[in-house]
């Protein structure tokens, strides 16, 4: 028996990105948060992907051809008269610093979420990093979700902390990088921060260490995946919202939403987020399997496997 | 029967430290690698460490008694007329960063570690961070050890490097942070950072990245082991001295040294690493017992345990 597809409902950017690394550069290539999160998700079979975004009148359709291949459902992708969102970043020699040369939010500057009919009974949802005001909004549209979990940065910690304190009291998980979690804690501590972040809301609390790594805080109890070591990365640009994808794509196929689910879901997202800067855009999961995934959470399992046997150290 | 014990020979600073964090701050307290590395060794029972160094007339030799009642051989620290070597720091707030406000070299510009008859036989020789010219000056005055490793730092990098290539040709093991290794080795990559430095001589390379944790080089393998999230972090001086001698201590109980023992004294290392911050100087080891150590070390292996059963994600 075929089990049913879990709905996962993405809301987030669909942008133009123009990147410039020390290996090469890109042109107005697909990128943005839900872009990159429904490739990564859709790799999962028990996935059943909804994408939610706006793009302009110059927007190349054809190239979310991949998507809907995968079975992601486009129908929320509004396009609206105007210019997509763009971008152009360059990133340093040792690609852990970017320079964003200029930003033009265009459609984006005036999206309002609106979720089809056929998208409001999704099981799991994905908040990608938009005003809080609007994953607010999105979350009076859905029905009774099962699970939901968002992202969000500095821009919004700083600019609508409100709207973030009040949708934090909303969701049961939160995404953010160590950098997000200390300023939206005040708490330079991370283990202070995330239990102050624990208080208000969130039952669970991923922070992302970029290269470093990620760490899931789940009831008094940390769980910690290490960055895969890449000998090249092309492009480290989605690394984020591919991780995000790879973790709600695996508890899709999670028959509960608890702590060893969770916990792999951590090491699912870390591996799909290390494909995604082996390229360019969402370019690697053109390519990719699940098997390719499957096999990276094995080796994230040797990389961590000690055995000790403490009889010999007390001599 | 109780297994004779496995002689570690130290050679390293035996330093005066005064340190101010936001937590308090302490003056002229015990400091250096060698201290450092004696105190987290000689919790391993198996241990037999043999300290050198070097200290000025104003150097409190009481205060190493507790070394000396934890079975370390302190007959190989030299006594000079003269200063002590000494230093000031001052951590900043998130305790990731430190300004050194003075550095008084003392007695310790003209160290000349002479290893005393009783030590030259030592099986593990760790050579603490020393002009790369004294550490090869060691190996000339030790017979055939069973395992060299070293430390190393920025200022040999840049300064001494015809005479540290020559030491890495030499040892069986090196230990340095992220930053050393890239500048070691002039590559941002640390994957290819650390071939680089194997390629030069030592069969493995430990990278340490502070908070961040660590990893090990072997063969074409890699092993992770994150940091410990601290609530409260005192004084994150001596970390990685207390990192290493937790991993000698560790390995002079292994039964042979390969990947495996070197991957649980990776995480014994850790763990005596992050028991080092706890307190200002050595003062946590005054009372840290090995059986503390090895639950922490069972801690690491949860924080990283995860289960994952594929056949669920192929639907």
């Amino acid at each position: 028996m075929i089990p049913t597809p879990m709905s996962i409902l993405v809301v987030g950017s669909v942008a133009l990105d123009t990147v410039d690394t020390p290996f090469g550069s890109a042109d107005r290539v697909l990128g943005g948060s839900a872009n990159y999160f429904a490739a990564a998700a859709s790799l999962f079979e028990a996935a059943s992907v909804r994408m939610v975004g706006v793009v302009g009148a110059d927007y190349p359709m054809a190239d979310l051809d991949f998507l809907a291949g995968r079975g992601v459902d486009l129908t929320g992708i509004e396009q609206a008269a105007g210019e997509s969102f763009s971008w152009k970043g360059r990133y340093h020699y040792d690609l852990n610093s970017r320079d964003t040369l200029w930003t033009r939010l265009g459609v984006f500057a005036e999206f309002q979420p609106r979720i089809p009919e056929a998208f409001r009974a999704s099981k799991h949802v994905f908040l990608g990093n938009i005003d809080p005001v609007l994953q607010l909004d999105v979350l009076d549209q859905v029905e009774s979700p099962e699970l939901v979990a968002c992202d969000t940065m500095n821009f919004w910690i700083e600019g609508s902390r409100d709207a973030l304190l009040k949708l934090l009291a909303r969701v049961d998980l939160i995404m953010v990088n160590d950098a997000e979690a200390r300023q939206l804690a005040d708490e330079p501590n991370l283990l202070k921060a995330a239990r102050w972040i624990r208080e208000r809301g969130p039952k669970w609390v991923v922070i992302k260490k970029g290269e470093h790594g990620a760490m899931l805080y789940a009831d008094e109890r940390i769980f910690f995946v290490p960055g895969f070591p890449l000998e090249s990365v092309y492009d480290p640009t989605g690394a984020g919202d591919a991780f995000a994808g790879g973790f709600m794509g695996y508890l899709a196929s999670a028959p509960t939403i608890d702590t060893t689910a969770l916990r792999a879901a951590m090491v699912y997202g870390s591996a799909t987020g290390s494909f995604a800067v082996e390229a360019f855009s969402v370019d690697r999961f053109r390519t990719l399997g699940i098997g390719e995934v499957a096999r990276r959470v094995d080796d994230f399992r040797e990389m961590t496997f000690f055995e000790h046997d403490t009889s010999t150290i007390h001599g």
